[in-house]
């Protein structure tokens, strides 16, 4: 019986831990207390204080470029790094229809339109060999610039997702984006601590923006951060997020119409202490997927969503996919019940009310991923 | 000689504390760190926890509405509160020149216009009566909506904003927007705790935005919240700045494009510590008004300015009005070189390079007030 093989598996991959098991919760074992408190008993909680330099500084380092800059969220961090690489009012940006509702937000929040593409079955990202294929018949160069003949919007950029952790193949996607003259910019909101052929994959791009909600592998409370190498476009990011004021002693000049983006010192605080778990994090993370490697090693009924042979995975939310198309929700129903609070992958994009007359490729393999994958418990404190 | 007798006035309302003196800082003297530790004890940092709700219903009460939705910051609720409340792209929203860069920037972000409007000498708030002279020759009523017959533009909403703390005139405000269709809507980021004709002025008008930026009489560190009486713009609120997710136990759908604008529960833990001490943060700001008013009692070069009549207002920030509207550079220089932190009132909307070709009446009251508004050190622990 199907269902009772799944759980026994994860109950066999988790062990005995008191249910309900959350999908994801986050772990404070560190200095979370003392910079926080030092931030109340300093006053420095909101936009002075030293932590949100301190945090982007690690950040920084810890994801192998040169600049970060915190943000309240991983939203606003991915709609101000589109701005930023030039996409504007009625542009169609190039990204995935299974994602979070978060990138095609980012993308509506520059008033520009998302532009649906498929995905591999093996990493659940951008396929960038059939987007090649794609490009190729539907669009043309103009002065520089990219086109959808079909639509006559120019294509502004090209947003990978590295979904659950997995890096995209970044390598591919350049080639294409070089092709096409677009800007690569990722939406690394899952995938901070993972590695692409060796390196952090947000050292891949021109920009990527990472995300510290309370779901992810560490937290700032809610949180973000755009990465780059360079330090024109932090500049403009740090600029833009913190209302586009001047430097001035005194005076209140603005030079742009800029966004209140900034994080606040008390959550860079905790972001700092957790940031320094995240080594401990990745490990936990390790031991958890090894449990369920085993667990589901041999199980017929579905299987254990690994990275892909280029990657070393943070495997932030772990995956099972269903080999029956037709049983997700049966099978949603009883591990939901059993006390393990299981999640299928988002509804894809073009399915929603509001995106669902944008463009888009065939998207097949996004479709029947939709209907295979499921999300299992993925808490740091089960590798620990 | 002006100067001295201006920093006299100042040493002697504060007294012999030490320099430099902050314009403006935040005050922790309550349970802040009890309800911050138990949401790092607990792990509910982040959109999960119950000190949001909390926060909410406790905020609620203090401004005499039925609702409040707390989010980032107060940007992002004058914006939300702005698209709830009809304002569409292309429309014109009136709102006073003289404010800060904020009101603006959240007209801009709906892909709105901002339309500046003139401010009375007593309150620098929205001048209604110039106000409705101005709409009677520049407007029109057709199809139930008004026009702006030099733009041929919609003007959707009226925004005063409570400059300093000290409420406008929402009486006068309110029967300009009834005469003309508009829904009146408050940017009361600065004036939590003052009352208009003893009722909260967040009571007034459709909606008000209030901020808890670590300048504000209190702080979530950053955070804001939209308040309501109306339940049904109150559930639109939620549901969009929450990513416009419909419930369901585990699919993801959205039915609208949203925004992740929610406060954390950590954020919100501190605002429910500091809520409780709001009123005693009031008390302490009029005694810093005592002082003030008697200190610039007799000092001929400038006026304390106070509250209206019919309002009894936080006084967030205390300011002084020189009576030479030439002095004021080398005012700010002087009294930022003896230690005391003072700015000028912000520089005008439509000074801003992106706003100089916003529609405006005539606004010569407030480039008269720009010359010679000066903010004086204001911070609670100075009252108590």
């Amino acid at each position: 019986m199907t269902m009772q093989t799944l759980l026994d598996a994860i109950t066999t991959a988790l062990g005995d831990v008191p249910r309900p098991v959350p999908l994801h919760e986050p772990y404070f074992a560190g200095q979370e207390w003392t910079y926080v408190k030092e931030c109340l008993d300093t006053g420095w909680v909101s936009s002075v204080g030293s932590y949100v330099d301190l945090f982007e500084q690690k950040l920084a380092k810890k994801c192998g470029v040169k600049h970060a800059i915190s943000v309240v969220n991983g939203t606003a961090a991915l709609q101000v790094m589109l701005r930023l690489v030039g996409v504007r009012a009625g542009d169609e940006v190039l990204m995935p229809a299974l994602t979070f509702i978060a990138t095609a937000n980012a993308v509506s929040h520059c008033n520009a339109i998302p532009h649906f593409v498929e995905c591999e079955k093996s990493t659940l990202a951008i396929d960038g060999k059939k987007l090649s294929d794609y490009l190729e018949k539907i669009a043309h160069i103009k002065d520089g610039d990219l086109y959808n003949k079909e639509t006559g919007c120019r294509i502004a950029a090209l947003v990978p997702v590295h979904i659950f952790g997995h890096p995209a193949d970044m390598d591919a996607l350049q080639q294409v984006a070089d092709q096409y003259g677009l800007p690569l910019v990722a939406d690394a909101a899952e995938s901070l601590g993972s590695l692409y052929k060796g390196k952090p994959v947000e050292s891949y791009g021109l920009c990527s923006a990472v995300s510290f909600n309370g779901n992810k592998i560490m937290t700032t409370g809610g949180g973000g951060a755009i990465l780059t190498n360079s330090s024109d476009l932090a500049a403009k990011a740090k600029h833009l997020t913190t209302t586009a004021k001047q430097p001035h002693k005194w005076e209140f000049v603005h030079d742009e119409i800029g966004y209140n983006y900034r994080m606040p010192n008390i959550n860079a605080a905790m972001g700092c202490a957790q940031l320094e778990q995240l080594d401990d994090f990745l490990l936990a993370k390790r031991k958890i997927v090894d449990a369920y490697s085993r667990a589901f090693d041999g199980v017929n009924e579905a299987s254990f969503h690994k990275e892909p042979d280029y990657a070393h995975s943070n495997y932030w939310l772990n995956a099972i996919v269903l080999h029956d198309v037709n049983e997700r929700d049966s099978t949603l129903a009883a591990l939901n019940q059993a006390g393990y609070i299981c999640r299928p992958i988002w509804r894809l994009m073009h399915r929603m009310a509001m995106y669902e007359t944008c463009p888009r490729m065939d998207l097949s393999i996004s479709e029947e991923m939709e209907a295979r994958v499921i999300n299992i418990p993925s808490s740091v404190k089960h590798g620990l």
